[in-house]
């Protein structure tokens, strides 16, 4: 049997399966090029386990896998990864080809980066496509990462940004580094995409020395967050939930961005407008229930009073067919018409409002 | 300290350093109402720690969770929470309210849904957001999840949906449920958003029975996934390596649909582009290095085969140019064209190409 198994950003990650599972293997290897522990080191993995865990390379996983895995048809081997498997291609090629070698495989989750967005306040759930910002190279300097970002926010999504490491050279890209690339291709195509963001770093996800902070570029790049792997999320539409605990959790500061600080007020305007109009609802419901025309009125007098109920009632009826269309602002208009006929026969002696001063503006 | 504590989807998911806080808490809650163990009961999770667990139910957690979390301040407390914390805002207004009263808290990552949906052969970075197709009842029909599939299509990205389920009443959705609320909406909305889509569902997420079977509405309802929890995800564009793993590990038959089956092929057309382009600029700039203008030529014949060949290499250096310009067909089309002057100059006796038939149409 051939086991795939997610071992997470550091061995306190590892399940209980995979702990099962990879004590039952006579060979163990690891998938040491497309990621790295965030805490901890192999060593220290091999000496939880008591087991040999061998590296392998790109190359052994692109080309020779199954001079590694093939033994699997008779004695259980494993195959190791960080975070959580096939997320990569080549795990998904290693699979199919020991599928058509009819070799029994099994494939055990583990904690990935994914696991972590949320501890910055944001909400996991509005999130769009995943991007790797890449080491601009000579003749590789693609910017695929860039339009994705686009495309996220061009729908409200946030981004997590995935950045480029190359084990073999230690050479593991910061957040300063990745901003600095997003800023240089925002200003070659005169886009505004990262300077109106929100940016959240995260470093080294899931170790106990975790670190977020949130801000716009500027404080982000002055931002000291230690040592690698390191992470950057490009903020698409904040909800006021997001906003609130990304200042308690992303120990964000607010902004005062001109441009994010209008979606956000934005976000607060709708919010009242909600809480008014339920409000002005009840109020006046209470109110027309409330009233009753004055004993003693003249026929004239009756006639006006029998008109300002009628007016009253008509416009707080109009209100509800515009809640029900969703236009708040025509409803909360009407709500607010409507309570000042009732308020204007009051104050004109044709209206008995049982001296209620909460519901009525008394004289 | 309080512990907020993901447990993975069943109870052979929990980690480590799940496992270690858990067993140093006085006292052990869940919360039940969001979500369930995809196989296997609390009952067997007590066993397993060799503690009891109390159930919290909605309102215990939104409006009285101080009053179960209090001694946090000086006992370890763990909240356990199925999936991966946090995802729930309640989860966040927790910990904000333990922030506040100044008690210590860690959070605890856990395996979720999110971590298996590359086991269906589509790539995980390639997810949107992620929605809940939520029953519908009599004063509460919100079709907002649909607008989000939208959405993700709209930028090619692929949509976990999540199926509503009532813990307490024992309720949950099933894919065909969920496929025919959503083929309701796109019937009245006149989309064509899930008749046209490639659909996957899965029942018990991560236990030894999870069940994945891609296909359209209409096979996926009448599939037979098993009991609950399931999941279905709304597919976006399909890249070529998606469209071969969903056959292998989706269990995809591939598809008659006419609109998709032209995506797909688009998608191949464009690939064997880029591979047919590859392989002609590599032929065509071999067989220029490599011929040779016959010695024995008339001064008349000297003329036409250095006008061969000078067309030749023009036309090369245009397809470059093309290339460049991601204009791939027009520079397949001058490869093409100056190969052949160069077999022109061959087969009519002009150039010597050393007997190459791989680079040549010899006579």
């Amino acid at each position: 049997m051939f086991f795939l198994i997610g071992i997470g950003l550091k061995k306190e990650n590892l399940t209980f399966e995979a702990q099962k599972k990879i004590k039952s293997c006579k060979k163990i290897f690891i998938d040491s090029y497309t990621s790295v522990f965030s805490e901890g080191k192999i060593s220290e993995l091999e000496k939880l386990l008591g087991k040999k865990i061998f590296c392998l390379q790109r190359t052994d996983l692109e080309e020779n896998s199954m001079k590694f895995f093939a033994e699997a048809k008779k004695e259980n081997i494993a195959l190791l990864v960080f975070g959580n498997p096939l997320t990569a291609t080549t795990h998904l090629s290693i699979l199919s080809e020991l599928k058509e070698k009819k070799t029994p495989f099994e494939v055990i989750a583990g904690i990935s980066i994914s696991n972590f967005v949320s501890y910055t306040g944001l909400q996991e759930y509005k999130f769009g496509k995943t991007v790797s910002v890449v080491f601009q190279r000579e003749n590789y300097s693609p910017e695929s990462f860039f339009d994705s970002i686009e495309k996220n926010k061009s729908i409200g999504l946030h981004t997590l940004c995935l950045l480029d490491l190359d084990v073999k050279e230690k050479k593991f890209m910061k957040i300063n580094q990745a901003i600095e690339l997003l800023e240089k291709i925002e200003e070659k195509r005169n886009s505004k995409i990262i300077s109106e963001s929100v940016l959240v770093g995260i470093a080294r996800a899931g170790s106990d020395s975790m670190k977020i902070k949130a801000g716009n570029a500027g404080e982000l790049k002055k931002f000291d967050f230690g040592s690698e792997p390191h992470s950057l999320i490009v903020c698409g539409n904040l909800s006021e939930d997001e906003t609130e605990f990304m200042k308690i959790f992303g120990n964000w500061k607010g902004t005062k961005n001109k441009k994010i600080s209008e979606d956000l007020n934005e976000i607060s305007v709708k919010k009242n407008l909600v809480l008014k109009v339920q409000k002005y609802f009840s109020l006046t419901e209470k109110a027309l229930n409330k009233i009753e025309l004055k004993k003693d009125l003249t026929e004239k007098e009756k006639l006006i009073a029998e008109d300002f109920l009628s007016m009253a009632k008509n416009y707080f009826s109009d209100a509800k067919h515009f809640q029900k269309k969703n236009d708040l602002l025509n409803s909360l208009a009407c709500l607010s018409y409507a309570h000042a006929w009732l308020d204007a026969g009051i104050r004109s002696g044709l209206f008995d409002g049982k001296e209620d001063d909460n519901l009525f503006t008394l004289k």
